[in-house]
């Protein structure tokens, strides 16, 4: 999607250079940097330390993380050696990253049956793949998505704006472009339709605050951001149209697991008559779990919610951090809740829209992998 | 309620002095600081810059400064004139407060028909009077609200706390003493059964981080602080027994406008079977007000939501200011939302608890003012 007007991947490989570039989301929204990774330790760092974050964009940037560990590789004396060495590295960066594993695999496997000369090259092609392919899935979940946004537009009177609320960051800057719950939004600003969007600032992170906002603000749609207790209150007053959020897991029954406070905002949805849609690309469904509340929940440090950062004033170089709370106050920070599915109109996928259970799923995957 | 162990109130005369004394409570919860109040006009400066905040803390303070009124009158060559004229000033510090309106007048009606020599000593117990009678209300709240925790406790195995979730402050830093929400935690806690309290920090105010965590923690009554969007999560788990918050108004049918997000926790209390509750002076009925959505909703600065102030150090003497959103991101504020009758299981009152509906409400004030 556009910044400033010019459009960006998350992560991309630099045509005039053996560098891979990604965007630093760790200084988002008061800096725009881009980072050079030129070798596969700049990659695991970029993973680990969360210059890149989200699903998708974790697993196209390890794609072209085993691209960068080729060049070392086939300089070295033990090629296969040092390749399997910095897949390996790279697992470790994040564990729990479905798409990373999934990546990193998929470019060892093309790689096993090829000779070192051939690596980088069809590295280099795996990887491109992997994130055009991620590409792909979102715009198509943009376009599906387009439909129910033009459904509401269709009762709007001219010029007034489609209101949508959504939670987190299931932007592009968590994919490689378009993002997940993001992507109908841009394709619906993208053809004209007038859009206001909503978004919970999402304690404790703040990635509504500080990713969402920044990234609907660049390019270009309206928003407004609200703390994450406001949402209620603005469906109770018909200010909201439609709610679309991510999911970090689905179970293939329709459950969906997502950043903390998703789940109320889906009661307050069903208790307003909002329409409440979940997008994913089917690669979050988990195929093998028929009950959501199986799904285990991270529990993070309690510093995220007793300590906060930001910028003491505009012309500050970096951010500082401050206590919100008092010094011996204890704190618990459970990262995710499970929505239900009976509180979900639908999900919203690569290959369509379908209703929150076993069997809609099942009719558009009907071969899971 | 305690402070390190000592009893205190918000506000109270220096017996040792004319002063008023009060917790200046913008400097919770860092430093404990209390201020001298020697003229109205330091009252009024108390008033409208939250040094104090909160329905009952605010009426109280307020009757103590006509108190200090008086002696400034009595001093002066035209008394009436005087004592008016800070009345007046007093009744503009915040003009919706219907509790600093209710003492300031009070006060004045029984001064009106006594020579200038008596004003101080009736002031001073028309004062003390209005403070006490907050105390005991809030008291005879926790009395009746102690019930509904005793009969939780009944059903738990041996030192198994009762799990109360609040929002926001409803603490006794809201009123004069015990507060409402809290009042029924405190007299439950005293009486020695065990609880674990969710303080929901309560954004963008931050007032459960800043005050309830603080007043129950001085207090010495176990508690965890959380982010807004995670009460839904634990209710699903059973990790909540019971949802007691306070009320800023309340219709004589029911329906509950309090700070924003009240209205959410309400809706996963019903979605999972846990009693929610209300806690309030019968004060804070509006007995003209049928329908809760007719409340007017203040709609506060969208700096609340933007910037956020804490300490940088535990040594820093005073709070830093941080932005945390993009410098052009527009937000809304909207201060508080209705929580509709049927959602809440209770209220409790000073006269006892009774359901939220209107019959229920008038069987218990037969006689409202």
């Amino acid at each position: 999607m556009n910044i400033d007007g010019k459009p960006f991947r998350t992560v991309w490989k630099d045509p005039t250079s053996d560098a891979v570039r990604i965007i630093d989301q760790r200084h988002l929204p008061f800096k725009f940097v881009i980072e050079d990774l030129r070798q596969v330790n700049d990659v695991a760092t970029a993973i680990v330390d969360m210059h890149v974050r989200g699903a998708g964009c974790i697993g196209a940037t390890a794609g072209y993380g085993i691209y960068l560990a080729t060049l070392e590789a086939t300089e070295s004396r033990t090629p296969e050696k040092t390749l399997r060495d910095a897949a390996d590295h790279l697992l470790a960066t994040r564990p729990t990253a479905v798409n990373l594993r999934w990546a990193v695999d998929r470019q060892m496997t093309a790689l096993q049956s090829l000779p070192p000369e051939q690596w980088a090259e069809s590295s280099l092609q795996t990887a491109t793949a992997i994130a055009d392919e991620d590409a792909a899935a979102c715009a198509s979940i943009g376009q599906h998505g387009l439909r129910i946004i033009e459904e509401l537009a269709a009762g709007k009177s001219d010029g007034e704006p489609v209101q949508i609320l959504t939670h987190c960051n299931a932007g592009w800057l968590a994919f490689v472009d378009h993002g997940s719950a993001t992507a109908p939004i841009y394709a619906a600003h993208d053809r004209g339709i007038p859009l206001h969007i909503w978004v919970d600032e999402t304690r404790p992170r703040n990635q509504g605050a500080r990713l969402t906002a920044w990234e609907l603000g660049q390019h270009g749609v309206p928003h407004t951001l609200i703390v994450d207790n406001a949402g209620g209150h603005l469906m109770q007053r018909s200010q909201v149209d439609l709610v679309i959020t991510g999911t970090d897991r689905t179970t293939h029954t329709g459950d969906v697991a997502n950043k903390i406070g998703t789940y109320l905002k889906a009661l307050a949805a069903r208790d307003n008559d909002v329409p409440f849609y979940v997008a994913l690309p089917s690669s979050t469904f988990d195929w093998n779990l028929s009950d959501g509340f199986a799904i285990p929940i991270e529990e993070r440090s309690p510093d995220e919610i007793s300590l906060m950062s930001g910028l003491v004033s505009p012309e500050a170089d970096s951010e500082t951090e401050v206590r919100l709370s008092p010094r011996d106050c204890p704190a618990a920070n459970p990262a995710f809740d499970v929505t239900p599915r009976h509180l979900i109109t639908g999900l919203i996928t690569e290959r369509g829209i379908c209703q929150a259970d076993e069997s809609s799923i099942r009719a558009l995957f009907p071969d899971p992998t």
